[in-house]
C-alpha cells in the first residue's frame, strides 16, 4: 500500500506536457460545460494492437459502486479544465439520456467496430482507425 | 470500495476481444523471452491530444514500492502471453542493464518526442506519430 505522502509525490510523475498516466486520468471527475458534475472516469479502453485509446469508461450515478451506469465516452470528447479539476465535455441532458450505455458492467458488449461507429456517430465524433 | 466479489465480476468488463481496461494494463506482471518475472506494469502514459499511448511505465525489483526503479517501455513491445499470465517483453538483460530509466519518479523526465525518441531507438522499434 502506497502512503499518502508516496501518493502525493507520485503525482508529479503521472503527468508531463503531453502524456498523461492512465492511473490519473482513472477516477478524474467529468463535468458538462455547465459545471454540473456528471460522472467519473472508470478506465479508458485501450486497443491491444494499435495502442491507441478507443473510449473511456464514465461512471454515472449509484452510491459506492452500487448501482452505477457505465457509459462508453470517445476520448476526443474529454477536455481537461483546470478551474473544475477534471474533464469537461459538452453532453447535454438529452444526449445523455439517450447515450449508449453499459447497464451492466459484466457484460462488456462494444466487441468489434460496428459498436463504436455507432458510438462515435452518437457524439459526432471521427473513428480513431 | 468494491467488494472481492465485484471486483471478479468487473474483470469481464476490463477486455474485450480488441480493447483492453487501463486498469487491467495496470499490475500486470512482465516477463522476459525466458519466463523470468522483470517487473510490473505500473502505469501508461497516453498522448492527451491523439489519444494514443506513449509507452508503458515498468516498475522493476524494491520492496512495497521502495526503491523501485522506472522504465519506459514501448507500448508496441508488450505482447500479452496468456500462460505466463503477463506480457511478454523480448528484453535482454544487457538491454535492461543501459535501458532509458526514471531513476526517481519524482523526475519524470520522458517530456518531448527528442526523449522519445531516443526511448524508441534504444528498442528498435517505431515512432508512434
Amino acid at each position: 500500500m502506497a502512503s499518502t505522502l508516496e501518493m502525493q509525490r507520485d503525482v508529479s510523475a503521472r503527468e508531463t506536457g503531453t502524456l498523461i498516466g492512465s492511473d490519473k486520468v482513472e477516477g478524474t471527475a467529468v463535468y458538462r460545460s455547465n459545471e454540473d458534475r456528471v460522472g467519473t472516469i472508470k478506465r479508458v479502453m485501450i486497443d491491444k494492437l494499435s495502442g491507441k485509446v478507443g473510449y473511456a469508461v464514465m461512471s454515472f450515478g449509484g452510491v459506492l459502486g452500487i448501482g452505477d451506469d457505465y457509459y462508453p465516452i470517445p476520448w476526443s470528447l474529454l477536455t481537461y479544465n483546470e478551474k473544475l479539476g477534471g474533464y469537461e465535455v459538452n453532453i447535454t441532458e438529452d444526449q445523455l439520456k439517450d447515450a449508449p450505455k453499459l447497464s451492466d458492467h459484466e457484460n462488456w458488449s462494444y466487441e468489434g467496430r460496428g459498436r463504436e461507429s455507432e458510438l462515435l456517430d452518437y457524439y459526432g465524433t471521427h473513428p480513431y482507425w
